[in-house]
């Protein structure tokens, strides 16, 4: 099995579920949002699977109407060490905010989240769009779209300089002389760039990964070519089949013309998993989940993702006729995803809300364990998807019901791991160690003396 | 025992020992500095020894001289989550700075990590002395030391009201009807002044402690009148007795001064403590600590203090005349410290790097158990010191030491706890839950109605 191709889960962590009416539900807890030991028995569910990760989305503000919902969450780069410490293999994924942190502390952050977890993190990396986190950080509005990539590029540019500041063989350690280290393998990086200058080295030592597994989860224009350069997983919404295969080639694409292998950069669209033991069944949870939800919730939410004022008035109409996405300056490829939804499936805005109700424009993938298997091998198979963000409706209980009854059919059809073969996060993901650039550097030189 | 007065007792970590020479010793790990293993015996050494917390110093850059000694540090704030999962009752102190970083982000960072450690977390806020961390985030020198202080106000006036700004009755979790929260209950606090804009609210909920222990470890006159203002334990360096006194009576005057109970602030003067089974057996640990210091080594980080080089050729001669403390932007405290210990002494700079090597200017205790218990208590009943910041030559074996052969003297003595009777760290330095501001101000206008 080792030589064919196999498909990466991801499981996306959120609250007690992705469905916004998830806390309704009698088994939910009403404190789990903010519950560590909700998400250790969490991690410890999906390390069970042979997940290649756990992921936390984030954001510095408070999202949602916690009118309705619960909201509010724990700094993921808190929650992944802890986390590290009652799991063994499972890579650990946290998203941080290029915008509203300073490359120093981030990239300091994640080399030390990743030596305390043995090589297990994976960094998110999102721009943040949202008034609400602007009005946090000094400012009135979100900073432009393309602005904040070009931020973005030049903060992971500092990150990898900073993460390659120590090279491998730093350590003498002799104790009899008193000569710790050979300061000449430890750079300082003189980064001097457009948005930041950063002398470095960075005070952490080399870790096990050398850098952290590099995510991407945006996919309007600058996402898609921010993806290219850099990201090693994307995680995306795609609704169907068709579009789900138009992003992956495009992506694939741009990959490649960035001069990187497409094959080591890892596509993984989110689905909603709505599982019964019939279809009949399945179909029954959908109905009781899209009854739970409040109206007043999912109207805010898709304000928000639209950049316009949606109603109550408008719950009977269609959609209605909005300009284009980029001049939007907050999610673009939100607003594209669902904005196609509703043109395509001629939705009113009541109906649309049900769609969106489970995962924010994600794809709800709902039937019995064998069918939501068939979908995931259908993607995997025809070029939409190397694997899955999966984003449980209910949570622990629809992660559960993914790990006893949908992981065990992937395997048993070869497409996903029997056990954990690698040690680190960028091992399941089938990526190497990278070359440190000041080694490569002095080899290059001494190759050519 | 309860209504006496006992002592309080931190352990401040650091690499493999605060002597500069630790890492030389045959015990010493090469790279416990950066291993998370090393803290997690060091936490449990501490906890087995009933210390009210631990304590990891910081800075985002990588200091000190590693040809010489063992440098760079895993972030604390991610250090002390990990820590938080193999321990249960002592707090949890982290280092961070309000001159690089941004009070949303902070004050969620420490309100995440109490949540994670069910109420054990402290802040030991710095405002970050030194160039090297300027450079790395794109400043060319330190700011200047009154702006990094006023600065540094009002980013702890921030995170204050940040943590104020979820009363504590905002669940409503009725899961019939959908409501989840009362919003009311969630402030935006709105506010404006001269560093930051920050709308709020956080997006954490009420944590156990409602806020870390404040602590502050900064001596001039600026670091006094901040934790005057703000401080619930501070951390000092004080070469004797009498200058002990007058420290804690300055500072008990200023707190007063400022409007709260001195008693409620605890100031803990750093000791390093060689321990010997006799006074001959100490004195010879200290010299085998002495004759290991690399002088190149001390004269880096004497020149770094001094703002002012020091070389080899100036070894035997006293230390220089130097200008006045104020005139200093970076460490002004530690200025004053060790000119005058220098001058008290007519210490040559070679005999003033042995002396500097334990603890940088903190005192170093020689002696047997026995001696070093009188010495701690002379300073606690004789108006110095509420408690003490531990901070062992060698590590872990330093801090052993003192577990099992000071601390059972200062226990029989009454000076310490036998048993923690607190759950939070607030609750170990005698500290209650603050009252939440808007909770209060409705309290007052319901009353007023």
């Amino acid at each position: 099995m080792s030589d064919r191709r196999t498909l990466h889960l991801n499981a996306f962590l959120m609250t007690v579920g992705h469905h916004e009416a998830a806390w309704r539900f009698p088994e939910s807890s009403l404190t789990g949002t903010w519950d560590l030991n909700h998400y250790v028995r969490l991690a410890r569910i999906a390390e069970r699977g042979h997940f290649d990760s756990i992921f936390f989305g984030d954001g510095p503000a408070l999202h949602g109407d916690i009118r309705f919902r619960p909201a509010g969450r724990l700094d993921p780069t808190v929650l992944l060490p802890a986390l590290a410490m009652v799991t063994e293999r499972i890579g650990l994924i946290a998203t941080a905010s290029t915008t509203y942190n300073e490359p120093y502390n981030l990239a300091r952050r994640f080399a030390s989240i990743d030596q305390v977890s043995d090589g297990r993190v994976g960094w998110n990396i999102v721009t943040t769009a949202g008034k609400d986190a602007a009005q946090n950080f000094g400012l009135d509005d979100t900073p432009e779209h393309h602005g904040r990539y070009e931020r973005a590029s030049e903060f992971v540019d500092v990150c990898l300089k900073l993460w390659d500041s120590w090279e491998a063989d730093f350590l003498i350690g002799d104790k009899a002389s008193g000569r710790f280290a050979d300061a000449t393998k430890i750079h300082a990086i003189d980064h001097s760039g457009r948005f930041f200058r950063v002398r470095g080295p960075l005070n952490v030592p080399p870790t096990p990964q050398g850098r952290p597994l590099l995510v991407q989860a945006g996919s309007s224009p600058d996402g898609r070519e921010f993806a290219a350069r850099y990201a090693e997983a994307v995680f995306t919404a795609q609704q169907t089949l068709s579009e789900g295969q138009a992003f992956y080639a495009d992506l694939k694409q741009r990959i490649a013309g960035s001069g990187r292998n497409p094959a080591l950069v890892k596509i993984l669209p989110g689905i909603v998993p709505v599982i019964g033991s019939t279809e009949a069944e399945a179909r029954a949870r959908e109905d009781e989940l899209a009854r739970l939800q409040v109206p007043a919730y999912g109207l805010r939410q898709l304000s928000d993702f639209l950049g316009t004022e949606v109603g109550e008035e408008d719950l009977d109409r269609p959609l209605p006729e909005l300009g284009n996405a980029s001049a939007v300056q907050g999610h673009q490829s939100r607003f594209v995803v669902i904005t196609e939804l509703a043109r395509r499936d001629k939705l009113t805005v009541r109906e649309l809300l049900i769609r969106l109700g489970g995962g924010r424009g994600h794809r709800t993938f709902t039937g019995t364990p064998e069918q939501v298997a068939d979908t995931l091998q259908e993607w995997f198979l025809s070029g939409a998807a190397d694997g899955f963000n999966v984003m449980p409706p209910l949570l622990p209980s629809g992660l559960e019901e993914f790990v006893d009854q949908v992981v065990p059919i992937l395997k048993k059809r070869g497409l996903f791991r029997t056990e954990y073969t690698g040690r680190t996060l960028r091992e399941h993901y089938g990526l190497s160690r990278p070359p440190n650039r000041f080694t490569t550097h002095h080899n290059q030189t001494s190759r050519a003396s």
